[in-house]
């Protein structure tokens, strides 16, 4: 087999797990909503994650940060429609009292239960109802449910995002499913990002947590910007050892390839984020080579990715290359304008400082494209950066006017 | 007389300055557009500027850093609809013949002219066009000439922004006035601020500078960004000592009362621009008090002002007060959540990390106004600090998705 198999799947391919998702009345019932989500293993699994740095943080994001300490976890508790962030004291009561909840019903220790939730922020969550849907939730529990739960986590998402990739690591066959729900304008964004991780491979907690660390930062943290995070943001793993390879420590060949595995999985779900991010109608990958280091990169590509002029300009497909050099000046990094090179879906626009002939007209045909790839060199070193983005349309402006009404 | 008086009026106001504005043929032509604008004083007037941070630095703006570095200037000359930026050796030329030009004709030496250019980026400004009319836009210079000097300097505003100020300053009356043109959304903004202010008083120019400095820090600059700034945004103050007081220097009471006046003058260019931020419905003031240091107040309140979920929420009226909790979260500060306490057009909303019992209604309501306040405690020290900014609307989206087109 190839290195990495894309497989038709999401958190429960891998074996040894199960997922449901049912309504319990959170969301406003429409057809087909759903609003409670449980995905469990089957077996203890080895647990990592990582949460958002935002320093108001949501009582579950608490919780769960809290009793993912022991590094296993064996179910995950998730509701759409109400974020239990801001809620004081009644908010922490709640998020315990999810997680006691799925305990007791599954005989499971409630430390090894971990829990998130997305929605609006300040309102108390409706616990009554949540309690009283764990049993129908916990008994439709399925090796198939991979797919409901994907829905059951959306909030304004218009598509459920789910994924799944076999890889081979140590003569058996390892699976990795993931689930995602998407974030607002992506950057700068304050919308919660959920994504939940499930692996039969066996391997070690510290290996785990290296790995997705990784992943997060060359994936999600491309489509945000670090410090700018939502109250919920939630990414978590769980490793159930089920494929039954030889326990993955730190370092070694299979490590490697886990690792670029769990990053494609969150590069297929971030690009399925950014694609569905609220009103975008465009993908935009922007790269920035040439900078004196790492950070003078990162900070170039996300100026560019988070202004609301170029995002604007994007969105109207017209042909206004100098925001995006604008862009790049307010950034605080090391820029030279005599040195600055900027193309736009491979047509150069901007060489050394100097304006190149550009056909407005061929630039504007180029911008309509779905996808979008800028490309800045600001020729001052050997390093470079990616961010992606999506533009910002009226939709956007739309369904975030009267998100909570 | 009171310490400050407003009257009716703008750049022309104090004695000895005079101005124009002619159309040149740099927008596109639609009825009453100007785009060339003179302001010139009689006799020889100290100057001080305050110039973008963008490391994209538009010609003219290089240009003015340097001619301004004399401590003198007697004239500006100002092109709207085109920002001479990233016009490379051209855009140099280019500046260079616009106060060549002026120089030439009012036989000023050329280094005691600034220029200024606000517009589409990354186009050749058509600078024959330009000098073939400076002899009309010279020969129209007219000590009532500050009102079309206001209209002249316009992009995307949609109403001129110009006002004058008295204060009295060692037995003598003296005189203040302003025009500005705006910035897209203003913050998070880069596009362009200008700003030109003019002044009978008699100032040295160490305390010209300190208090441009100080009323810019207080004012233009809590509307927007730093290290975010446009390409071309100017600030200059022209003082020709006309009004015959002794001259004003630093540390005296007249200095005093000199900056607090022209902190009037910029304040009330600011909220002018804000009120006409592109697409704009309402003005948002953020207070931020209780932070451990005036940074961390400073950061809150910003990234409360840029967060396109709050000024989307703001726009719809809608009462998700929660977002204005993690835009609080989020900043780079000092922050307790249970100690934080927010407020939105003096309701409270939020205590001590509790949220109290909200009657969304009457919030919708308030949110209504056209002028909000929000008000945030982080009670962690005995700093405050205050950002204005505008909602985010899906005009703002459609000004800026064809700016150039």
């Amino acid at each position: 087999m190839k290195e990495i198999r894309r497989i038709k799947g999401g958190v429960t391919s891998p074996s040894g797990f199960t997922a449901n998702a049912v309504y319990a009345g959170i969301k406003r019932r429409s057809k087909g909503v759903l609003d409670l989500v449980l995905i469990y293993s089957e077996c203890p699994a080895i647990a990592a994650g990582v949460f958002t740095t935002n320093k108001i943080k949501a009582a579950p994001v608490r919780l769960s940060i809290k009793n993912i300490g022991s590094g296993k976890a064996r179910a995950i508790i998730v509701n759409s429609g109400n974020a239990n962030c801001c809620n004081g004291k009644n908010g922490r009561k709640d998020a315990l009292a999810m997680v006691n909840g799925v305990g007791k019903i599954m005989n499971l220790n409630p430390k090894n239960v971990l829990a998130a939730s997305t929605g609006v922020i300040g309102r108390r969550l409706p616990i009554q109802k949540i309690l009283r849907h764990l049993p129908e939730l916990v008994g439709g529990l399925s090796g198939s449910g991979g797919r409901i739960a994907a829905r059951g986590i959306m909030t304004t998402d218009t598509v459920p995002k789910e994924a799944a990739l076999e890889i081979k690591a140590g003569g058996r066959i390892v699976t990795i499913g993931g689930i995602a729900k998407g974030v607002g304008m992506i950057a700068p964004n304050m919308a919660t990002m959920l994504c939940f991780i499930t692996t039969d491979a066996a391997v070690e907690g510290s290996a785990l947590k290296s790995a997705l660390k990784y992943a997060v930062e060359s994936s999600f943290n491309r489509i945000s910007i670090d410090g700018d995070m939502s109250t919920n943001d939630t990414v978590v793993i769980l490793a159930n050892g089920k494929a039954g390879n030889p326990v993955i420590s730190k370092g070694s060949r299979d490590f490697k390839r886990f690792s670029e595995a769990l990053l494609s999985l969150t590069t297929i779900l971030s690009k399925k984020i950014l694609s569905d991010g609220e009103g975008a109608t465009k993908l935009v990958e922007i790269e920035v080579k040439g900078a004196a280091n790492r950070k003078d990169a990162e900070k170039v590509a996300r100026q560019i990715a988070n202004s609301p002029l170029v995002k604007t300009m994007l969105n109207g497909a017209d042909p206004n290359w100098g925001r995006i050099a604008g862009a790049c000046g307010a950034a605080n990094a090391r820029i030279n304008e005599g040195l600055l090179d900027i193309s736009i879906c491979g047509y150069n626009v901007f060489r050394h400082g100097e304006p190149l002939k550009v056909n407005y007209n061929r630039l504007h045909r180029l911008l309509q494209r779905k996808d979008i790839s800028v490309s800045v060199n600001l020729n001052a070193g050997k390093y470079s950066g990616m961010h992606w983005t999506c533009d910002l349309s009226k939709e956007y402006v739309r369904i975030n006017s009267s998100y909570s009404t």
